[in-house]
């Protein structure tokens, strides 16, 4: 017999368990609580509890014990799980469908949904003089850990792009790290606990959702307006939550390409002095804007904003490389905590690579052509999306991103999962929403989305996807008797 | 008036009151036990209470409220806290000093106590030849993240070499990470939750335990012997603390030398089995060895036995790259797990510069060369040290470490903190234990140890740390009244 598809009610029952598993509120067994005062306690129906049992007992994490309950499984080993690639019914909307088909899906495979730009709009060859002239330096910088902050080049030059945008950071205030990603994590290592309540755009970066899985923290989202978070939203989330950090990016937002307005910046500033929250501030997009926007780490001066970027969308993604800038006491920290989670700062061998591509002339030059190509593709993809009836939601300023809607009916991951099997991999909008509100967006990538088979296969899924809605619909009708 | 040095049941009292502060089992605001009852509870004396209490709150961690007791402050942002930085008394026992002082202090600075190899000992030339390698390679592997399990050459590689020490992995079975330290962390982020019990080897590798800090577990020592753990200790702290996972490395054990024996590695593992735990072997000093070792991965064939291992001492620590072999359904955790905290793994850049050299036939030379030049190192500086009365606990197999015992009364931390002050970076025995049982020891780093200089200035400390000894002692007989 085919299975069902789970409802959101039976997801929900089954994290929450899930969650008091891998938190250890639950141990190996524990008798879970009867149906009847599981169902009340949580406001659903028996049978909704039933189902959840059911599905987590099909999975193994508890077990069936007839005439008495449902109990924890004896396993001892409940490493903590993050994605639901057991449960292929969900798989579209796990926030690792994206990455996982993206990273891992070969080179013949078509990647509008994917985060990055084509390999030959990259500074390749500044990469390449960067390379041989590395490869003409001392022992110490090839054989040695380096420093525990990174390399004193890269710093200065990070240090200076500060200042340009009127952000006059000390030496101190600055930390290399493995990537941008493991600069957020080292960050949330440093200020979260499990059970503590963090504070996301909705829609927002998928990796956010992710990442924040394997801190265990409660995740609110606050719903993005194209002038930045919506403020009243905000502000009500704060006084009824107490979140500890908001995560977001203020310039050319990911998945949207939306931009925060000064005003917004201001009084989500002043909220955060009022409820003592902590404000991480992604700026992985900055170099794609035509003109720097309001920062909140630069209105803020560095004191409860944090601010991480990377060079993986501009320079190289294959040279890890992304930094933490701070107040000096929580750099002091980051240090410790990067010292024992990875003995030092990122690659020295990194991190040069880095400092020279970004010491030549060519990177400003360089950076000027992709946005200029980029204004030329988003127009391009945007005139092509609006034949297959997608719109964008806003244009955005820069980037390579474009938040699309779909037309009336139509189901994102629905078609992301057909469009996969024809070889494109999309970025449908529930992946980026921790409401799941998102269904019938997608974020394309202007950069990846300009060869003309996207257009063709696109548009014969979503005549596949449309026609199968239509007959469902049809088949629930009540036949003849 | 000068601040008395803490006894070590005030530092565990702190300790203990930190930690509940730190996974927030006390909050800001909290009032903490009475000083009787504490003192109760914990079996010591209503001073010592006090004492902790009256150091922490100079710490600001915790404020007295006259008459009605000791408070957690208020300061909302207890971020995690890993070094005593804070607390310079204990500067020289903290797991940090040597990482950091050996890290960050210039190239002027002597470092017998650092854990890597002098930079002229390393294949520079064959790194140089894999950049200029890189450097004329595809735009794809300069540009992109790569796939989530990291280069499939340098996997593909590693598989042969487990291979050849009989441990048949399967493809699905390995993971690359940013570095050893990484693949360990991720593993221990996999695991282990706050609050689980992990075994450690006493004296084991003083980043263990600032990794376990991060992680915020309890660690319990097992006494390490020239052969392995203590095997029945292993066993009763098995039956009495339920560990989830055992760190050690088996062969060239860090800080010791000292290389597990067959029969004590069976018996580990049949007592691993019994009780449900997890071993993590980290391998990093296996090419070291004149000749293989039994590993616990290979007897165990990797079911519970988790192998991580790097590059770092042996071809490049700049160049950061680091791997896990482990059951297939964990290292697809594994992959979640740093999509969701790395996007994706190690730097391509990175992995291939790795492949490349060990793929050239010079990398077993290069080894066999360097474990030569070992043991003449090793011969010559335990000549030295003896001249200085400094014995070795045992003349270890290869590798660079050597496990020293000073002359009676005198006390290695305090002889490091001495010799920094002279220039030279030294591993005091206790940031390795944690008993705080190895306060006669140090460990040396013999390809860092041969600079003569090294000896006279030890000569000088050990002469002055002796006579302070000497005149302290003098000082606390009773006076002429």
């Amino acid at each position: 017999m085919a299975r069902r598809v789970a409802g959101k009610r039976t997801l929900d029952l089954m994290e929450a368990i899930r969650t008091r598993i891998a938190t250890r509120a639950l141990a190996a067994g524990d008798r879970l609580p009867s149906v009847r005062s599981f169902a009340a306690t949580m406001g659903v129906s028996p049978s909704t509890v039933v189902d959840a049992y059911d599905r987590l007992a099909a999975e193994g994490l508890i077990r069936a014990q007839r005439g008495s309950g449902f109990f924890v499984s004896g396993n001892a080993l409940q490493p903590l799980r993050l994605s639901d690639s057991q449960s292929p019914c969900l798989r579209a909307v796990d926030p690792f469908w994206v990455s996982r088909q993206s990273l891992d899906s070969d080179e013949a495979v078509l990647k509008p949904g994917c985060g990055w730009l084509p390999a030959d709009w990259m500074p390749n060859e500044a990469l390449r003089r960067a390379m041989r002239a590395l490869a003409r330096g001392a022992d110490e910088t090839l054989a040695y850990y380096g420093s525990t902050r990174g390399s004193p080049a890269l710093r200065r030059i990070l240090l200076n792009r500060l200042a340009e945008e009127g952000m006059e950071a000390q030496p101190a205030q600055l930390i290399l790290a493995g990537s941008g990603t493991q600069a957020l994590d080292l960050v949330c290592r440093f200020v979260l606990r499990p059970g503590d309540t963090v504070l996301i755009d909705d829609p927002c970066y998928f990796n956010f959702r992710a990442l924040l899985g394997a801190h265990q923290v409660k995740i609110m989202g606050v719903p993005y307006t194209p002038s930045g978070p919506d403020v009243q939203a905000f502000e009500a989330l704060l006084n009824a939550e107490r979140p500890r950090i908001y995560i977001t990016n203020s310039a050319l937002h990911n998945p949207t390409g939306a931009t925060l307005s000064p005003q917004s910046a201001h009084r989500l500033l002043k909220l955060a002095v009022q409820h003592d929250l902590i404000i991480v501030e992604d700026d992985i997009f900055a170099d794609f804007e035509p003109s720097p926007s309001t920062r909140l780490a630069t209105l803020d001066g560095l004191d409860r904003v944090i601010r991480i970027g990377s060079f993986s969308k501009t320079l190289s993604a294959s040279v890890r490389c992304g930094y933490v800038a701070a107040r000096a006491d929580w750099i002091e920290g980051l240090v410790d905590l990067q010292v024992a989670t990875n003995f030092g700062g990122p690659s020295p061998v990194a991190a040069e690579l880095i400092a020279h591509v970004l010491a030549g002339g060519g990177y400003r030059k360089h950076m000027d052509e992709v946005r200029q190509r980029l204004v030329r593709a988003r127009r391009e993809v945007a005139a092509r999306l609006h034949g297959l009836g997608m719109e964008p939601w806003l244009m955005p300023r820069g980037g390579f991103n474009l938040w699309c809607r779909l037309p009336e009916g139509l189901d994102s991951t629905q078609i992301a999962q057909s469009a996969r099997e024809q070889g494109i991999v999309l970025a449908p909008g529930n992946v980026f929403s921790v409401s799941h509100g998102a269904g019938s967006f997608f974020r394309f990538n202007v950069a990846h989305t300009l060869d003309p088979r996207i257009y063709r296969i696109l548009a014969d899924v979503m005549k596949d996807v449309s026609a199968k809605g239509a007959s469902r619909a049809l088949s629930t009708l009540p036949g003849p008797e």
